[in-house]
């Protein structure tokens, strides 16, 4: 079985399963960039808004994925995927399935695996932006799998990053890879936000107030991530700017702090943990890269 | 005992006890800046470089400390600070004593109360750089404590941080508290990194290939900290973007993915257990600023 393949005469036709926040994101803005756009949902009601903006709404995932040739899925996980997608027997082949269900790089060459033995073309994507960012300049969307099946439908694909689309590489779980790790640094400036609000608020500061702060110094931070990297890459880490024990002795005092003002203290608690194996491995002196090897540990 | 008030006349005179890493890039700053600059440190060659430069070299602390209405204080930790100015007996009397050694807030609040009985004006500040910028427009200097005492010499202290010069509050433990809280953010973005860093490693993908893109994640999210912040304030969470449930899914990935890859899950696996505690309480479909009520409890 094939379908003709997608010619430069127009937008792609395409496909999404999967409506909730992020979904309904994504097939917005497809038809918004005028793309034929069908859509499916477990809960038809989520299609409602997306129909009447013109949307082609399919009554089965067969019938959804027969609609074009780009099959875009973005269900809540790996499990929803397969719930959707397996019993489809062959109706995929010849067609491109983009998977933006947040997983594992397991789940992805699994599904990688799963694709070729049914003659799908697959890319295994993620999404780095929240559904109000999608087809912003904001929006960062990674993919990983088949060249080939990328520069296909790059041009699609563009609309939901127009300044973010990227092809990771041809092993399939790189967008995976890239995704959690880039996610920790989310919740890392999220916690530390959170965190420090908490802090704040025994002392009568609102977020409000500590915000443009926490703002400003996530980004100067965003240039320690630069700094760090070849450092990383080379195994060694001088203390250009503070030593290990410097940043130890500050840790141990934000899980004071967070003691002595009734805060929770287990981040920081941790931190110190980390710090502290790093210094018994010789580090005292070294600067914070150092504990890459303290994170390469399992 | 008192000293001349320092005038407009000219850049006023300063005093910088401590010159490691960060001391000597204040004395650095202020001498560039055309204030006559005195220096000391426990080691006393690490003034050679300054001196040669035209800093006025002091044979104690105590000579240190007459020899300007200004001075700063950049040791190690406040131990190393009470080490250095208890046996001083006065000499500080009618001085400004701006302390930049990181520390917590209660410090901060016993030293004021300290400086008050010995008639020493007191700001206690709080350095959100790195040497290098000290003097550059990425330097932010948080100070509190009496206002007049910086209006005073903000002048003076606007040559470290040009562009981020900000006084909190007549609290002197503000600084500290922001310090401490900020650094919160930044090791929560350096942990992040790393830890990613350290996954990606496995796939042979190299730091430096990641930093691109965890730099510019780094940034995004700074955006995301200050949508949270009324969120916080109002103690009301709408998912606007993704529950907690949404979250914790890609938290366990992550902990699944550090785990299967022999990489350190300590961290996610936090993530999860901070996240599940939420959930318990009744925040699944919340939006992820409902942790700051889990950081809120000791
Ligand atoms: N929201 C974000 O900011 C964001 C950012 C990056 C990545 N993502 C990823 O995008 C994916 C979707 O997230 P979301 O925010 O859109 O979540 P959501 O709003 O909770 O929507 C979940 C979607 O999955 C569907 N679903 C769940 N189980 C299913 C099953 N067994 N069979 C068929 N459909 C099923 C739901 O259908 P019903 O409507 O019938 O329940 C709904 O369409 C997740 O993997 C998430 O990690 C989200
Ligand atoms: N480096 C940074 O990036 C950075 C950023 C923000 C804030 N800070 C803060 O700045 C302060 C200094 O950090 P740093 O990086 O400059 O540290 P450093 O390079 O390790 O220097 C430590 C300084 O403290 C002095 N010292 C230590 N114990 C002392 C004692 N008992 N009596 C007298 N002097 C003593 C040292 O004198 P000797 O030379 O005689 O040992 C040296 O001048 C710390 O509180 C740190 O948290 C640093």
């Amino acid at each position: 079985m094939s379908t003709p393949p997608h010619t430069t005469a127009g937008p792609a036709a395409v496909t999404v399963l999967g409506l909730g926040r992020m979904g309904s994101a994504l097939a917005a803005a497809f038809l918004a960039a005028g793309h034929s756009t069908t859509v499916w949902n477990r809960t038809p009601g989520k299609a409602d808004e997306l129909a009447a903006r013109g949307a082609r709404r399919a009554g089965s995932v067969a019938e959804a994925v027969a609609a074009a040739p780009l099959v875009v899925v973005c269900v809540a996980d790996d499990e929803a995927v397969h719930q959707l997608l397996d019993p489809l027997d062959g109706a995929l082949a010849g067609r491109t399935l983009v998977n933006l269900t947040t997983g594992t790089s397991a789940q992805a060459r699994a599904n990688a695996a799963w694709a070729k033995e049914r003659g799908i073309a697959f890319l295994d994507g993620a999404i780095m932006a929240v559904p109000e960012d999608i087809a912003t300049g904001d929006a960062v969307l990674l993919y990983s799998g088949p060249r080939d099946a990328f520069d296909t439908y790059e041009e699609a694909l563009r609309v939901l990053a127009p300044a973010g689309t990227t092809h990771l590489g041809g092993d399939a779980g790189l967008a995976a890879l890239h995704d959690l790790a880039l996610l920790g640094i989310m919740w890392g400036v999220l916690n530390g936000f959170l965190h420090g609000a908490a802090l704040l608020g025994t002392a009568g500061v609102r977020a409000g107030d500590f915000a443009p702060l926490a703002a400003r110094m996530t980004t100067v931070v965003a240039g320690y991530v630069t700094a760090a990297a070849p450092e990383v890459d080379a195994g060694s880490y001088p203390a250009g700017d503070a030593t290990l024990t410097v940043h130890q002795e500050a840790m141990r005092h934000l899980a004071e702090e967070s003691e002595a003002l009734g805060v929770n203290a287990e981040l920081p608690r941790f931190l110190q943990l980390l710090a502290g194996r790093a210094v018994a491995e010789g580090h005292a002196e070294s600067g914070y890269s150092a504990l890459v090897e303290q994170f390469r540990k399992a």
